[in-house]
């Protein structure tokens, strides 16, 4: 696998380490802070701008964040100084005493500013459960 | 505008033009037709590659497409040999006589080719109708 696409999978690895873990240092760390920076969590509006990025992912966190976050379908793609990742998220809450899992399909776009990836816009989408994925979340 | 940003727009409104006329020809044009190609219709699972892809939107053509598409809220960002565009689409479609309208966020991103951009992601996902939507909708 080719050096780029490597360290294009490892950002993507710390961006969902900061989000499971609700690191907003890290979180700092992997966006690209720019006023043209674009985030879409699950069912949202599209939020423009790293300070309104910024307040989202603390109201996230400051709501208790996600308990669990693991990925699948990981694909990855890299032309000159940007990248593109495409993964399903299983996002585990925990409402009351109960521990759910909902599924989003996400794109997440890096640009490379000075030899380091930055994630420049993150549109997660809610994917409605199948019977099948339910079993398999059950079985987890 | 930069040259290379009108290109962008430019591939981008053929591809909402192929896609309100149900022109596959046109829809052909505009993907990059390869392997690593996706697409995620609004609710639907990633779709890879152009066969796929092609067999979705020949569907969605069968089924009688969509009467209209409008645009808004577009945002367009180019760095080297990709480009990446977010809208939101105003989708019309007739259901038995009764015409109605839902709107889905959008992210696009582009591999310029030969001078050419082509599309090798379309990801669309819905977005929850809120009340000043539905006004905004009916005034049209």
């Amino acid at each position: 696998m080719p050096d780029e696409l490597k360290e294009l999978l490892s950002v993507n690895e710390r961006f969902y380490d900061a989000l499971q873990n609700g690191d907003m240092d890290l979180m700092e760390e992997v966006w690209l802070k720019d006023e043209d920076s674009r985030c879409v969590h699950p069912g949202w509006p599209i939020l423009i701008g790293w300070e309104s990025i910024k307040e989202s992912w603390k109201d996230i966190f400051d709501a208790g964040g996600p308990v669990k976050i693991e990925l699948s379908e990981i694909n990855a793609e890299v032309s000159d100084e940007v990248g593109w990742i495409t993964c399903l998220e299983h996002i585990t809450h925990k409402v009351g005493d109960e521990l759910t899992t909902g599924i989003a399909q996400t794109t997440n776009i890096y640009e490379r500013r000075h030899s380091k990836w930055h994630l420049v816009l993150h549109h997660a989408s809610p994917v409605p459960m199948r019977m099948k994925d339910v079993a398999e979340e059950k079985l987890q």
